[in-house]
């Protein structure tokens, strides 16, 4: 560990910690025999996020809030499987205050009101062809992943399970009583993020622009105006409805979206593949809805611009400064730093 | 958050990030089918342990390893309950580069070789006794925690569950190799992790200090010189057996155990605090075995220096400068600084 970095000038940091947000309480009827412990009387703390945060010195006025995705915790946003600065420590080198988010029942925010069973489901290779690093065993030829194995081995051990069953509704309850603590901030999601940033954004008028890497579901749209679902070879992708009015919140803030390489154009039985064709399908309607309602959303396929080998993680694949320059010069237009 | 530290100067990072150490890979035998995966063929990476660090600019030589107890994750070692700077940040402050860890099977390093079901026991109000904030729902009298309802919450909402079996040797496997990565470091334990503290010095010759809160079980002794288990009204504490030759690895290095307050002295009903009376008693004599052996351990009540008042969570109780001060006059005559 000690060779990351030293590139880098110090960071300053102004202030640094950690939070649990949100969540609920149960409570078990009776009286607690404090000598004697059960259930009886007593409580269970639960369903909230746990975020760690960095303000570095002379910071921006607007915090950056992260939010992972399936499978993952705020890890995602760190060091990078092959060891570099991922977008948490890059951001804050730009000058954001930045929050990394466990959601409720993921990583450190594990205490869920909901038992689960958590099980060694081996899922290595569906990962590796489902986030786009190629067709296992055989990395895209573009592909900006590093390919020592060791690169993969920490890949793969970034995940972790949920403790609970995923809830929308729950998570965007807890990241709007985060923005409520933070104040006027910026959202970046990551993948299975994509819809409850969207539902964060309807309850926090704190959200002040979101940037959405690969949404990969929950996107919603005015149930008067639900497109088809979208069948593809990994399963089919449904819209889901809101109500107008919570739909049209999003049109106040600027939204941009990014999907990286390796989609096909036309369906196909590949289905780590077939499964994005139809996720940039539905995230174009959604932009088109969003815009159509007077929003400012955009939609930025990178290969478009000539960006090439993009995996699922664009956060932490091998040109992830150059994403980050994107991203910046989006939060720079939209006067959002 | 943000009135957290602005008291302080501002922290120079040299660099920091976060990794997965250690753990283990499950395979399903067969051929995996890209287009129609089932466990057939697949991999599964568990059992690691994630350890998040910075490293401060111009930092001393050691590193400070810091391993959560049960039921808790490396969120023990960062802000406190009540909003102020925990060990993580304090000991950056003085110079030493700082890894916070989640043990295999918590946090964010969830992912388990072995299946396990997560409940919500309600258990909040055991915890407030038996981490000795007070007699539920009595706070003691000088006890160092802020009396805020939302410090308590805070407190409650840093619990998270285990996603797979405690394995104290499984867990000093993936400590001892995350001191190969460091090198030469101090090793802090915390509670439930004073056994595989121990176990991890006893496997890596890089543990060059441990000072130990509040171990709570796990106390191991050569196999000769077992002690009789202690029965108290939480249970009865069984000490350890190991083989001679492992013992005699923690007698070449300096070691040191804190206890806090609100101690019984002669066995009692309150399960809570009669739990912590044999604890004492078994870290007592495992003092003397090591030092018997030609070791250098020792054993600081703090009531006996006149520290009152501390919980369970010594390195966050609202004296928690005053007890680093403690570890730092430690570390400095061991010349571990």
């Amino acid at each position: 560990m000690a060779d990351q970095g030293r590139k880098f000038a110090p960071l300053t940091i102004e202030e640094q910690g950690s939070v649990a947000v949100g969540g609920t309480v149960l409570t078990t009827p009776g009286t607690y025999d404090n000598n004697n412990p059960t259930a009886v009387g007593q409580t269970f703390h639960g369903d909230h996020l746990y975020a760690f945060y960095q303000i570095p010195q002379d910071s921006k006025a607007l915090p950056i809030v992260m939010l992972h995705g399936a499978y993952q915790s705020a890890r995602s946003w760190e060091t990078t499987p092959d060891g570099r600065e991922g977008f948490q420590t890059i951001f804050l080198r730009r000058g954001y205050p930045v929050y990394l988010v466990d959601q409720p029942r993921r990583g450190r925010a594990g205490n869920s009101t909901v038992a689960t069973t958590v099980e060694p489901t081996p899922f290595d290779q569906l990962f590796f062809d489902q986030f786009r690093l190629g067709k296992w065993p055989d990395y895209f030829d573009n592909v900006q992943f590093d390919r020592k194995p060791e690169t993969l081995d920490q890949f793969l051990r970034s995940v972790t399970p949920n403790t609970g069953p995923f809830d929308a509704g729950m998570i965007s309850d807890a990241m709007a009583a985060l923005f409520d603590k933070t104040g006027p901030a910026i959202l970046f999601s990551h993948s299975q993020a994509g819809g409850p940033g969207w539902l964060t954004a309807i309850k926090s008028t704190n959200v002040k622009g979101i940037v959405a890497f690969e949404p990969g579901s929950g996107f919603i749209f005015p149930e008067s105006e639900l497109p088809e679902e979208m069948p593809s070879a990994a399963g089919s992708l449904k819209p889901e409805a809101v109500p107008l009015a919570d739909f049209e919140r999003l049109t106040g803030i600027p939204i941009i979206i990014y999907y990286g390489d390796n989609f096909p154009v036309e369906p196909t039985k590949e289905r780590g593949q077939d499964n994005w064709r139809v996720r940039l399908a539905m995230a174009r309607l959604w932009v088109e809805a969003i815009n159509k309602h007077g929003g400012d959303a955009q939609l930025v396929h990178l290969p478009d611009i000539d960006i090439r080998g993009n995996t699922h993680f664009l956060m932490s694949d091998l040109n992830n400064i150059e994403i980050a320059d994107q991203v910046s010069k989006f939060l720079s237009d939209k006067k959002l730093d």
